[in-house]
């Protein structure tokens, strides 16, 4: 059995990696901690794990945290990076659901995420945990970024159309949606029920913190610089991204249904359907895959791809499972594998 | 491993038993019977089923449905009573989701659902599906009347104080509200989003046909007559059923916390909180648990109860998949072990 | 024109009363308040005002609210009775829309609201804002305690049955159910949209602070001590209140219906539904209307009351202005007549 | 006083357009037609226009139709058409709220609705009611073809830059997102709430019948052929259209805030926001408003427009009663001065 701590565990991405963990055959939940909440058992927070989680919250005690064999860290951007170097030194895997490391360039972090970072160096070190591109990389990491929820239903829908080299880089575009659990569960007007039932509205348009995450990926996948406009959208459900992205193609005979098949046809969570179909949401909810369809309305050469997630899963707290998963050469789809919540 | 039908399975109930069988360690699928489905793939009409479920919808044909150890009918009333004599006769146990036999008195019957009982003497052999009451004789049972939503929730909540002769039952009140689920997938005006979103309505106060199935069951309960009054209500939840109960208290001095805690102490599936909870819908989304919680607002000899359970779980599959366990003598837990889903 | 003032007014009863005075033929806004927004545009805030008010947040100044007919407070709890001796002497008429004044005894208030009340002495003044009860003595108050969201849903719904002393008042349940934007614009977790969406859940069983005021207007009603149960939930969607009344009838021979009809035939704001109807929140929604329905199930001694209205309207900010157009002598329905917003 | 006659009137376009013409200072509802509600009262179907409207639904006689200054036709499409010439014949005004008159082209509008057209003819004749174009030809208009829903707020964000030649007509991208009422008061699996509600999905990619008439109306705005990608989305909330426009910028020069400033400065329903704003579709809930918040995220050439409505008000029945009051020379806003509800 895997020894298993976590960082933070009192948000949205904390309770979705304990319910997994409740019922991964290979892990065994040792430690969770919190400041605000220490001393508190994480079953009276969150009662679904009644029954399933006996542990309460404690505070981040460094040697705790050692005795396992690898940390998620769900805490808010800045935390995980602090906790880093301590843990990879006693020979702990970390695998961080926040941003911390998943850019590279140290001047670009500061920039969008307004703090110094606090360990530069490891960045280089750093494995970006999407395994549709890096499995072989994450296998043998020791330190995990684990991608965006935007990030990783984008990212998986350009994938196909770039490494072919079928579209041009310079004109993407990404209208996301997403469900308010994206927010986070943290105390705020602008997300209350009352300010967002009934209500559709785009954020962030200037310049969203997946920007340049996506960018730094995708130009990794086209080998050319990217132009990418990105608006996000928040929307009256739980759970759940869509995106919509659109592309110009450049080689209009090409069958890209075909391409999207044949690059995921080994992939355990990414599910093309049917050339004509539309994913919704809730379809993925609650399950760790990304299910894709592709159009070409009117058959001209805007190539539409529709990718969905559940933000918390694939998004967040399963995908971090599938990398530890992969890291400790597990079954990939270990504690992975139920069906998602429809209706 | 158990050889599985199921007729109907387009609805609800059906994609709902559909994900838990999926995952079931000793259950396997043979054959799922749809009219208007026929030939077309469960998973194109339920994608969450994608990559677990492969079989198509089939034609009902007795024969196939006579190879299956147990088949579920989770039609809508009144189809599975024409099935019923034979299934038995060629040694299938039949356990029904619907309300065809819920009721003991085919008149009773027959005037609450409009229709002639095409097997009344089928009746009596009927099991009431609530294993918290009828563990025993769901053993050996060949037909197993699966409760209705309501009732499970409403009856789970008086089941310990009228057991214990604790309260008057000429005095009950249940008020229930419904996720929008509980309707079933048929096109309606009433259950459409614009209809029902950011609404909330009391439906059936004249009588709903959960009322005498309560009434029969508390009745045995209680060895007397019992007069309650039941309000449902439909709420702008997909899933979802909270019963709140009101009673009065003939022994002042009884310990309702101890009653309830001990009654429940060994069930798996039924989770007394602490005094003074509030027990949400969310927190047994997708799971069969019920949860719940008592209280005596301001000392007095009302006793509240708060009873919630997911309509689609334990208000239907998932108990149904609960008495399959108990009637072939698997674990009574098996295939229903994965926390709720909450947010 | 009537010049009227607002204290607070970020807030959704603060929105609201804008929305309706913004078009009321009779009322000009000369001032509205708030020490967190000071300077900032209203309609910056509230976008749905852009065009209707031009006004900016100021200062709390005495002497600027000084100068107006009369002052609506739509703040929290405790403020009201900070600025209402002066407001009086200055000769402004002062409606709080918070609880500070709907308790006539001050210690029963110190006891539920846990804090000093400011001036004791006023509260023996203060008319209770009910105009289907208090009407006459709105006409010339200087100081109107406007009702509570529930405590107006469940006092209209039992006032005609205990007028005629037709039911046992010992033996009141209220099961209520509230939209969320009832739990007011404050950055909380428990009222964030991933914690309600597709959620339901009793609250304050023990105690919620509307109880204390509906006993004391209905033990005022029916002169006698009154048994009330109370159990308030919170509901996904944004506006409305359910409130479904159980009580026990007296006189099975009355005629409920008939009762209710001859009550409120002259009430501009109260509808009584025909016989057997269900009325839903949504037929409420943005008006400043009480739909009631009456039943009795099965024909039993047992009355069941459904009572909607739109907590933010006909349970604050509208009743708000039904009062001031009683107080100035304006016509009743002046500013709220127009048709709910279905769907 | 305008005597009005509806045809149709049974769903959510005509409930709204009874709502608005309720409170309308120079309307007067005469007539509404609906053969399957014949005989009904319009309150017992939507009893938030109780106390407003006491009509009934009456058959669809020509003589009671023929005695109005204006209809409106709130059908499914093809229903208006079958009236058209005999209202034309008898003096009266047709205002076409569904799609039979809004395409010129007969033969591209048998294409997409699938029906043969009834008279051809008239399509040249009908205004396409679009105020913020054709104000001055709806001035004396007789057959008026209210806008679609998608087509309004598209419209509305793409004209400024069309009229100015700043953009490529070729390369423009609408990313709509729709309310659920969007798709009528139909019996329907598809739009009931426990498929949509905590949902998202894209629709109709491959082509929509809004498509062709977006189409020819840029085109005319723009005098040459336009490239335009449209993907629809069904968002679970029940009123409400969200637009996200992309299109490339030809001069990059341009102040588009500027140019969406003063084109619609004197516009009473277009409101065009701060640069930096993003509008929210609550902020047009139940209001015949549009507002537009223009972008140019990182100052690149993409310019992204974000464009919101009510779908059933300046999306169907405002902009109907809009066109009317143009029509018959009323104040263009009478009937249509409320603020939008928020929350």
């Amino acid at each position: 059995m895997i020894k298993v701590g976590i960082i933070g565990g009192t948000g949205y991405t904390g309770v979705e990696l304990l319910r997994l963990l409740a019922v991964h055959p290979q892990a065994e939940l040792k430690v969770i901690t919190s400041r605000a909440e220490a001393g508190s058992k994480i079953a009276d927070l969150f009662p679904n794990l009644r029954g399933f989680v006996e542990l309460a919250f404690s505070e981040p005690d460094p040697k705790l945290l050692a005795g396992c064999d690898v940390v998620f860290s769900a805490t808010p951007n800045g935390v995980a990076m602090t906790h880093a170097r301590k843990l990879l030194e006693a020979g702990v895997r970390l695998i961080d659901i926040a941003a911390d490391f998943r850019l590279s360039d140290p001047k670009l972090w500061e920039k969008w995420y307004r703090m110094p970072h606090a360990c530069p160096d490891l960045l280089s070190e750093a494995v970006y945990g999407l395994p549709e591109i890096n499995r072989k990389r994450i296998r043998g990491a020791r330190l995990i970024a684990n991608p965006g929820c935007y990030p990783t239903a984008i990212q998986l829908g350009f994938l196909p159309l770039l490494e072919q080299g079928l579209i041009d880089p310079g004109q993407l575009i990404a209208d996301a949606k997403s469900g308010v659990s994206g927010a986070g569960r943290k105390a705020e007007v602008h997300t209350l029920f009352a300010e967002v039932s009934d209500n559709f509205k785009a954020y962030a348009v200037e310049g969203h913190r997946h920007w340049p995450e996506i960018c730094q990926e995708l130009e990794c996948v086209s080998g050319r610089p990217v132009g990418l406009t990105f608006v996000p959208h928040l929307t009256p459900m739980v759970r759940g991204i869509h995106a919509t992205l659109y592309c110009r193609l450049t080689d209009r005979g090409a069958d890209v249904q075909a391409v999207f098949e044949e690059r995921y046809r080994a992939e355990p969570f990414v599910d093309v359907l049917a050339a004509g179909s539309h994913p919704d949401t809730r379809s993925v909810r609650a399950s760790n895959v990304c299910r894709i369809a592709v159009h070409r309305p009117q058959g001209g050469d805007t190539v539409v791809v529709l990718s969905v997630i559940d933000n918390l899963v694939k998004g967040a707290a399963g995908q971090a499972v599938q990398n530890m998963n992969i890291a400790f050469g597990l079954e990939e789809t270990a504690g992975l594998n139920a069906p998602a919540v429809l209706p």
